[in-house]
């Protein structure tokens, strides 16, 4: 389902959208009140098969960096997320949820610490920049906070690596998983990373000073010279992919009424560790009154089914036992494959559950672990 | 401009949203993450005339409110505006400016004040909901915040008054302009105020409790039947009305960049009152320092001119001295008519100026003030 999208100054555009309008743009998402490229001419199932073999060039500039720096900065950060940041080295990517203090989830970021005192959240559709500087300008922490001039560019497939060396050097090989090292790029330093929002491989390059500059298109273009010879195309987050990966989405697959013990992410709340952090008695409170629900995958239909816009109901019998918040079909597996919370009785793989549809059919289903296999 | 919207349970659907559908909506923006209908089967033209003559129902669902409650709410919400509040009465709306501790804008929403310890914000396009939280969470305030189950419906037009006094009875006349009362609906107190985002007179419903049971689809289809004794349509916020009468929108006039004494909110500033304010400081230099530039009304342009999406440069011969972030063509006036912040030496009316297009061309323009006449 898509409809007209309006556009306004509101609706920011990101330092790449002119490139992507040129590569024939079909639809946006609105992600941190920026367009986030979702399709272009071919299908989304043709784009994958592409992203699993080749490489891709994406727009993911609606990550936006929320930088929090200054004498406080660290205690600041450790204050926001329940995961254990004390033994974070400089270079490092760490994927870690933000939670209220009702343990509620505010966004789920990757946050890299550049300096001991300086941190970007690349976050994903809430306003982190209001909730962090809320919590400074409370407690009188000495930090500055903003959103900086910086446009993620990631590049996806298992031709990443290659592309990137020939433009680059030989030296990203060696940036590690979810670790980022500095690149010259037409006189400037940019980040670079081994991350993304798939899980294919590749890397994100964290663009500083797109906005006003012709860097942008210089670098989306350096990018896609260098990648000819790999059959690069322009491409965007991919839901078949995303979905087969168990890659979660912020406010699809869960919202602030969410806590992370019950929406897949207990691995990164260190309960027990010796830190602060906001909603620590809440998730406390959680673990010992017993985990729910947690996030599974759904197998469910034999024929593609459409891709699901409003969440579709996970039934065991009568009784609703979550619902499918991200589904599409998947070419690969030959079956609809979605994201759900799963309440505990029913979480186990295997568990056969029906999926009732938009149009009140049901069809059968079953629980699979994450990712898809 | 407009191009396709990718759906997805992250872009939240209104308990209108099935409404509006039914009524052939064919484009949305997205405020709030959540879906606000642009563009019905008539244009923007057309559903000006009609909004001027009659009355429309607009989905303004995404106007989220963000509830403050509690023993602390009435410190909180003070701290959080420059506006002096102190003589504020229960059953008021008050327009309030929100800014950081640099004296950014955050938002401008409506508050409305349902008890001495208990307030909505209805807000304009950021979380609001994390800028309090966050604030409170870090002053150690004692209150409760949420988003509750409120989704307000706008009745807009000259005929309003009429038709939702015979919904309601005669006793909604009597409520005053930026005041709000409570009337009975199916067995439900629901909140009505005289207000909304046009220049033409009208009520805004906050429907409690809309979002699962079948109230959202009762209310849409008492209102529409008792609008056909007055020419109801469905409608949203009208450009080209709403550019005439001077309202702004948050993200299009003003950012976070942008300090409410620069961007035509001073009158809703009380610097020199007996409260703190988050932001007192900054306010108070940028008076001292003098205000640089502030909110105009710019008429360019002889022929219509395309609708404006990215902003065009006001220029005073070879000086930038502001930029169009809005701008549409008046049938009524016969002119482009765009809102621009203005440099000090330029905003007087009648000042001449040229606006560059997006072709490169420049066509004349002068300032005028607001709202256009």
């Amino acid at each position: 389902m898509s409809s007209g999208l309006n556009m306004s100054r509101r609706i920011r555009r990101s330092p790449f959208t002119s490139k992507v309008e040129q590569h024939g743009v079909r639809g946006f998402s609105v992600v941190n009140h920026m367009l986030l490229p979702k399709a272009f001419k071919r299908s989304v199932e043709e784009d994958y098969w592409h992203l699993r073999e080749h490489v891709q060039i994406w727009d993911v500039a609606t990550q936006r960096q929320v930088e929090i720096k200054g004498p406080d900065a660290a205690k600041l950060v450790q204050w926001m997320t329940p995961r254990d940041l004390t033994r974070t080295q400089i270079g490092q990517c760490l994927y870690v949820p933000l939670v209220d203090g009702q343990g509620g989830m505010i966004n789920d970021p990757v946050l890299l610490k550049l300096a001991e005192d300086h941190f970007w959240f690349s976050i994903a559709d809430s306003d982190v920049l209001l909730w962090a500087t809320g919590l400074a300008e409370g407690k009188g922490f000495n930090v500055d906070i903003c959103e900086p001039d910086v446009a993620p560019l990631a590049i996806q497939g298992p031709k990443a690596e290659d592309l990137l060396a020939n433009l680059f050097g030989d030296d990203i090989r060696a940036i590690g998983f979810f670790k980022f090292a500095w690149v010259d790029f037409a006189g400037t330093q940019q980040l670079i990373a081994r991350s993304g929002y798939s899980r294919q491989g590749g890397f994100e390059i964290y663009l500083r000073g797109g906005s006003a500059t012709g860097l942008a298109d210089q670098l989306w273009d350096a990018v896609w010279a260098a990648g000819q010879a790999f059959n690069i195309a322009p491409g965007c987050p991919n839901l078949i992919e995303r979905i087969e990966g168990g890659l979660l989405s912020y406010g699809n697959e869960f919202t602030l009424a969410d806590n992370p013990l019950e929406c897949g992410l207990a691995d990164y709340c260190h309960l027990d560790g010796d830190f602060e952090f906001i909603g620590k008695q809440a998730l406390l409170n959680v673990r010992q009154n017993g985990i729910r629900r947690d996030m599974r995958g759904v197998l469910y239909g034999t024929e593609p089914l459409p891709t699901v816009t409003i969440p579709l109901p996970v039934m065991a019998g009568k009784q609703k036992v979550g619902q499918i918040t991200s589904g599409i079909w998947s070419p690969r597996l030959n079956r609809n494959v979605g994201l759900s919370m799963i309440e505990r009785d029913h979480w186990a793989s295997g568990t056969k559950v029906s999926v009732g549809l938009q149009t009140g059919h049901k069809v059968p289903g079953e629980i699979s672990l994450l990712p898809f296999s």
